[in-house]
């Protein structure tokens, strides 16, 4: 079958059957596809999508392009958490922790911030010493020993993704939910998990802007899933403004800190435990939120983020003097409100956009970023403000005025503000973990 | 603006401003666009269409990619033809002397066959010493002091036609109405002609499979050719068995002489005389079609390609004794009818693909063709057949087995046959030419 062909069947709305789909996949990774056959594949497939046997087969392939973890070594059952991408979200520096101290492993393969949504690698890169980039063995070993990891994905690992990951990028073809499913799902099925849970983020400072977008890429995600065996539960989480207070790297792993001892934004706080419950029951652990509440009171989860920190080259001080540990922007510039009111709206996407600009993220994949620089959202959602008083603090190096400008544009101040929207929109859980 | 933001604006279905386009296709052609994101907008595209301004922008930035010939020197009308693509579609060849005959130019640069269809060019250079390969000078001066020249695209000429017609062929990106529409008038406004008539194939054996379709590619074109101040009349001719009784190179150009001795099939010279017509019209000459018989039946058609095949490099006996000079095939095998009945049906396009497996066409752009081999067809819709007598003559090197299957196949006899189609299906006039 020439790939032309397929191509063309797709684009015209046939199926294609899992031989087909493996033959373009293996294409794909092997090079013998050329990228502008994939990328006109993709763009048919954003149009057309890919039916449940096709996006099983699809995720497969991807999946099995690369090497595969089984995590043999690891007696707890696994589950790993996914975030779609918000502002703001540092989830996964609590949580970790947080469930591994309950007893569950975490092997959590994460990303970078690419731009207006940070990543994950590049949070923990501001502390001092902490190695993503651990192979495979390494992963395993400290999943056995300690209960969870947190690396970077590795080029062995679905290596099809990466191809696609970085076309779809630059033809247009992100904005599709079969291909964003199969990509998350690749990743996160060579991982070696047992279930996962999809924190879905919705709102105007997530990729998905409507509920109903965000429903159907968990149903995708969850159907990808039981193809392969492997249960997932979706929380739908509002991304109508930051998460937390801070924005930025090394902020953010301040705030995690703060989370970790058993304070911190109640929001940061309230997801950690909602997703660490659902982390839990998928792997059948009763009482997980508190469970959860319990690890990050009880300082369980703060001395399991120090063993992690520890064991990753990290400086494993950054649990007791964040503030000494890590790196802090040489200035401040307090961004104030232009009018009294309450706030109505905060583009979440404009903050982290901000970010970017200060060189907290990327704009394109091979930027450095300054784990430094931030901001520290202090109005949010429904509250009153005074003219005059700071909405958000501007942590940069040099010039901030267009990220202290687009922060100011980001709030929308009006007489009166609507209710806030509850933090966690709706969770769907599979059938038999219901 | 970003090339991947013009992707997905046009993804999502909006409308990209001239500079936009011209920003792409000056892309294109300089390389600046990866050829990734150029397969992504084609089947953006291929989608989502071009509108009326776009479409306008979109082939005068092909047009003005390259090359643009103005033929100051020419005082004649400058009239060209383009056909689709039809099998046994030799029009070109006794059309154009015909016309110039007439006293209209035509600046004609044709293509080369691929898949199904011949192309002008094969035909020609199986005529011995034919050159198509002129310069844009050499090109002008013939059709000054000729009044009609026959040449290839040159590298000068659209490139960045010739760049997206190979992405396209290659991306399932081919048959999009808009991205046929400005790849034909690309190449045809650089020819510096005043106008064109397209005779555009419907049928089993065209690219257009319905009325309708054919008819929407006449007014996209028409449309093009509005916008570029350019008047185009289409033909909307049948393409459900071939055109005439040969189909292969050194035949076509054999029958070509037929019909510029007044003589050769009733369909051949029809669809001459009715395309010729159409052309002086255009130029503003009454009663073309009396004046196209008579070249033809005087013998001037046939004189002026005498004097083209001369100043071409060809050998010009083939006027006279086309037989001796024309390269012609070892073998030839019968096709035989294997019932009696009526033909209620020919796929041209498995015709040829026959040619195509004799080796008289072309799979990939790089084969070779063989001049000499082809298939006489004789029996043609609605004939009478008796069992056993010959449908189709293969002309041959070697095996002609599969060859010979496939025209079989392509005959369909029943005890009844449907009432043969018209030759002609309708003419769409620019209002002012009605």
């Amino acid at each position: 079958m020439l790939v032309a062909d397929l191509i063309r069947r797709k684009r015209d709305g046939e199926r294609l059957d899992a031989g087909e789909v493996r033959q373009f996949i293996a294409g794909v990774t092997d090079g013998s596809i050329a990228d502008y056959q994939t990328a006109a594949m993709l763009m048919a497939i954003y149009f057309q999508g890919l039916d449940g046997e096709e996006l099983a087969a699809w995720s497969d392939a991807m999946l099995r392009s690369g090497d595969v973890l089984e995590l043999r070594s690891v007696a707890a059952p696994k589950v790993d958490k996914h975030s779609t991408g918000g502002v703001g979200d540092k989830i996964s520096l609590p949580l970790a922790p947080a469930v591994a101290a309950c007893g569950v492993a975490v092997p959590m393969i994460s990303g970078r911030g690419l731009g207006h949504t940070g990543g994950t690698l590049d949070k923990l890169e501001s502390i001092p010493g902490f190695r993503v980039d651990l192979d495979a063995a390494a992963f395993e070993a400290q999943v056995a020993r300690l209960g969870a990891c947190l690396i970077g994905q590795t080029a062995r690992i679905a290596p099809a993704d990466r191809k696609l990951y970085a076309l779809r990028d630059v033809t247009g073809t992100v904005e599709s939910i079969p291909l964003i499913a199969s990509s998350i799902m690749s990743k996160k099925l060579a991982e070696g998990i047992d279930a996962l849970v999809l924190d879905c983020k919705v709102g105007s400072g997530a990729f998905m802007k409507t509920l109903e977008r965000a429903r159907e890429l968990a149903r995708t995600i969850a159907a990808i899933g039981d193809a392969a065996g492997k249960r997932v539960t979706t929380v739908l989480s509002d991304m109508n403004q930051p998460i937390g207070r801070a924005v930025g790297n090394a902020s953010e792993v301040a705030e995690t800190i703060e989370v970790l001892r058993g304070d911190g934004p109640a929001d940061t706080r309230e997801l950690t435990v909602a997703l660490g419950a659902e982390m839990l029951a998928l792997a059948g652990v009763g009482d997980g939120a508190a469970r959860i509440a319990r690890a990050l009171d009880g300082g369980a989860a703060l001395e399991k983020f120090r063993e992690i920190v520890r064991a990753q080259g990290g400086d494993p001080r950054v649990c007791d003097q964040p503030e000494a540990i890590l790196p802090r922007a040489p200035e401040e510039t307090p961004v104030r409100a232009r009018r009294p009111g309450r706030v109505a709206a905060v583009d979440a996407e404009a903050v982290g956009t901000a970010v970017v600009l200060l060189g907290g993220g990327r704009r394109r994949k091979e930027d450095r970023v300054d784990p430094a620089v931030g901001v520290t959202v202090l109005a949010r959602l429904g509250d009153e403000v005074r003219e005059g008083q700071p909405l958000a603090l501007v942590h940069h190096r040099g010039d901030a005025a267009a990220a202290a400008a687009m922060i100011a544009e980001a709030y929308l101040i009006e007489d009166q503000a609507p209710a806030p929207p509850p933090l966690i929109h709706d969770i769907m859980r599979p059938r038999e973990a219901a």
